[in-house]
């Protein structure tokens, strides 16, 4: 069964955040080195969005049409934002350079990972929806731009996702298992992700269950290559899926990833939430009592931002909220903790340093390394609702009592922990009291509309943590609910 | 596997919707045959709240202390409302003449059951806190008015649930392990139900997943008992659970039935709503997924109540509603349809006729029999969330577009099919329109608040509907969904 820590790196990231004065194939050696000597296991290279980062013989790459010597106003970008042109211009301009230096990337990235011990895979995202709303971008493939028939929801545009191609179609299918195929014959991976979370909406609203099954017996096909492929090489290559959070939401989504497995389709089962924040509330008993008996792993998936609650305002998570979530995934029973856009120069540019990013990292490789480490759980929601489904969230809310139910790893032995309450305070109200797992804590102190209760360890218990603020009117209003652990 | 329409009679109605004249044996055996004709599998006997409704030698019948010839302001209706007391004593005046007249109530409810083909089990509510908020009436037992500090809440009463025993302690185990061996021992049933639902909250807050544990420790013994009642007996005894509804929260209150059903502690599980509303969205795809592989049947709970969300007015379901929730419930896989306070003179004196009653509970028996009746399937929301846990609900709702996803069982091949949509119409609002499974539908008619949209049959698809609903401002307020099917 696989197991460890399973890093993906998006298909621009490398070529986006370094400078403009192109990029080499030792900076990709470089790269996997560095994630190597932070304990990764699994290093998922994504190769396409739309398009390939690498010269596809397949698909177009990213950089067709584009003319590095032309001007910004050429066709390429004609509808793109003018203040997203430098940025598109310097990711194009170091894919061209690395692949015109006779470095193919992602064969480049396996490689490295082979000579470290690392597993290289590939990672296919399965709908990439990014710029959809354009009518023309390097990012969006002759494919989707010729076929508006394909659409799942043809007849509105209310975001990306109602643009996603609909997998009913077999015309989507082979178009994808083209791009399988190349990426099985073309590299040497240990593993082929499809990524269906990106974006996770494969079919027309209300025909997912039927596309369900088309999308089951297509994996079917793809696990045959696969394993073809496998005996070609003399080597395992495992087949993983990154799909929704909830196991009822993956398959009303088309994403019956239980029955993939018991079915032995897949190797990796990842349950994640999309992007909109971080889950710290994974299902991962659950899940694990789905895929009992099956030869498939369970891994749970972080994302990297946190919000709350839908309209609340999002940043990155902080290393110890990144910790709180992955130490919830050891806890609940997974095989593998799988890192989504958790890239050291682009999204946390500032908001974690490299000596937090190292430390997380390798922490977060194993729940014994984790517990050594302050961590924090918070209440967030759970994103990529079958459509038609309401979408619970805890928070904001305001009144004399309001709970909350956190999953918060092991119960910690030693150290202090601390429960935070993000609050504002009608005028006249009054600091909240604090219950945790029904004991009474002692008061807190509130600052800056941030109330910090300690907890003592006794009232704590393992995986589950139960917050009661208790209020006289005027009642604040709860906007963040937090669980501090610091060993 | 157990399999069919399986009936919970509760310990109450009986003696309270019959004249106060009494009843006899006879009328026990009217009771049973009644229902053996309208195709009823199982007939589950509940014999206890916090009393029993016979004459047990270890636990208190509901009548003790309560004096046939006495005033209405004898000791044991102190507490209780004056309007409550004719009612009450005619409930306990009929168990006394029953018990009077020699029939012990179960014994011959199960007697009369083998006789005509049906299993007869006994049905014990493990947790009922019917009155708790009062400081004594005669549903409230020695046990628990002299254990406070056996309440799981002790330091607040907002609910009932707040007053139910904690199945931590040993004492309240063994209470109702007294009451499982006499009901072993004293009558002979096909089946001992555990209704963990009633009312479903056994633990501490925060300490349910510890509780859990016990619970699960101490389900085996009653299982080693009802094995050792088999073997005298020379028949199986089965063993049944009531539980919530999803599977999730099922677990976060301590009733891992899951585990239950892996371990062969049980042999059927009922999800189920616990009265609030029935809930037509039971995860019955989920929990087949889940019992998948072991020897436990998985039968769908009905209720009797229906509330489109938490604050709207609630009424008993139709006929054709519960038709649709148990149609859903075949159509999911479930091997057993568990109706729960399905009485036919109680609860739906004035909201169904004999003639609905008998028409509906005979077809409920196969989904074949239910398609060939009209039926409807409508949003509502699901109750008994663990602490701290958000309730989602999809309605009321308001905005340019509104979907709304329900379980509506097998896809028609005949006859005709709606929406139907409750709304407030704001000055000036228009009737929306309404799309099924991404398919535009004809303008619908509304009047008196209620929008009938014909959905043509190829729209429709198995198992699922997806309603969008689009609107121009103002818009309408939505309150409640529908789809109705006629055959």
């Amino acid at each position: 069964m696989l197991q460890g820590l399973f890093f993906n790196e998006d298909c621009t990231d490398f070529f986006y955040a370094r400078p403009k004065e192109g990029v080499t194939g030792t900076d990709v050696d470089a790269f996997v080195d560095r994630l190597a000597g932070l304990g990764v296991s699994a290093l998922l290279v994504n190769t396409n969005a739309q398009r390939t980062n690498y010269a596809s013989e397949v698909w177009e790459p990213f950089w067709t049409g584009y003319d590095p010597a032309g001007p910004d106003d050429q066709p390429v970008f004609r509808h793109l934002p003018a203040d997203r042109i430098p940025d598109t211009r310097r990711l194009l301009d170091n894919m061209i350079a690395l692949a015109a230096a006779g470095v193919d990337y992602p064969a480049r990235m396996i490689e490295r990972c082979r000579e470290r011990g690392v597993q290289g895979w590939i990672s296919l995202r399965m709908n990439d929806l990014h710029d959809v709303d354009l009518l023309d971008a390097p990012l969006l493939s002759a494919f989707w731009k010729s076929h508006p028939e394909f659409r799942r929801v043809p007849y509105r545009f209310q975001g990306w996702t109602d643009r996603a191609l609909d997998y009913a179609h077999a015309e989507v299918r082979d178009h994808y298992l083209a791009l399988i195929d190349e990426s099985l014959a073309r590299f040497d991976p240990d593993g082929l992700e499809l990524d269906f979370l990106r974006f996770g909406y494969h079919f027309r609203i209300g025909h997912e269950r039927e596309g369900g099954r088309i999308l089951t017996q297509w994996l079917g096909q793809v696990r045959d290559r696969v394993r073809d492929w496998a005996r070609r090489r003399g080597h395992e290559i495992s087949l993983g899926v990154r799909v929704a959070a909830d196991p009822i939401a993956s398959r009303e989504l088309g994403m019956n990833a239980v029955a993939w497995a018991r079915e032995g389709l897949c190797d990796l089962v990842v349950p994640t939430p999309f992007w909109t924040t971080c889950d710290f509330d994974l299902p991962m008993e659950l899940w694990r009592d789905l895929l009992a008996g099956t030869d498939t792993a369970l891994g749970g998936g972080l994302e990297c931002r946190y919000q709350p609650y839908p309209a609340a305002p999002a940043r990155m998570v902080t290393p110890q909220e990144a910790r709180g979530a992955a130490a919830h995934v050891w806890a609940g029973g997974a095989g593998v903790l799988y890192l989504f856009n958790y890239f050291e120069s682009m999204h946390f540019g500032g908001a974690w340093t490299a000596e937090q990013y190292d430390q997380t990292l390798r922490a977060m490789g194993s729940l014994d390394g984790l517990v050594k480490l302050p961590r924090t759980h918070v209440v967030t929601f759970r994103d990529t609702p079958a459509p038609g489904v309401p979408v619970a969230h805890a928070l904001p809310v305001q009144g004399p009592l309001c709970a909350f139910r956190l999953q918060t790893g092991p119960r910690p032995t030693s150290g202090t922990a601390e429960v935070v309450l993000g609050m504002e305070m009608p005028e006249g109200a009054v600091p909240p009291r604090v219950r945790v797992n029904d004991h009474l804590c002692e008061e807190g102190v509130l600052a800056d509309g941030v109330q910090r209760t300690p907890v003592p360890l006794e009232a704590l218990v393992d995986g589950i943590t139960v917050i009661e603020v208790e209020s006289t009117a005027p009642h604040p209003s709860i906007t963040s609910v937090g669980v501090s652990i610091a060993p």
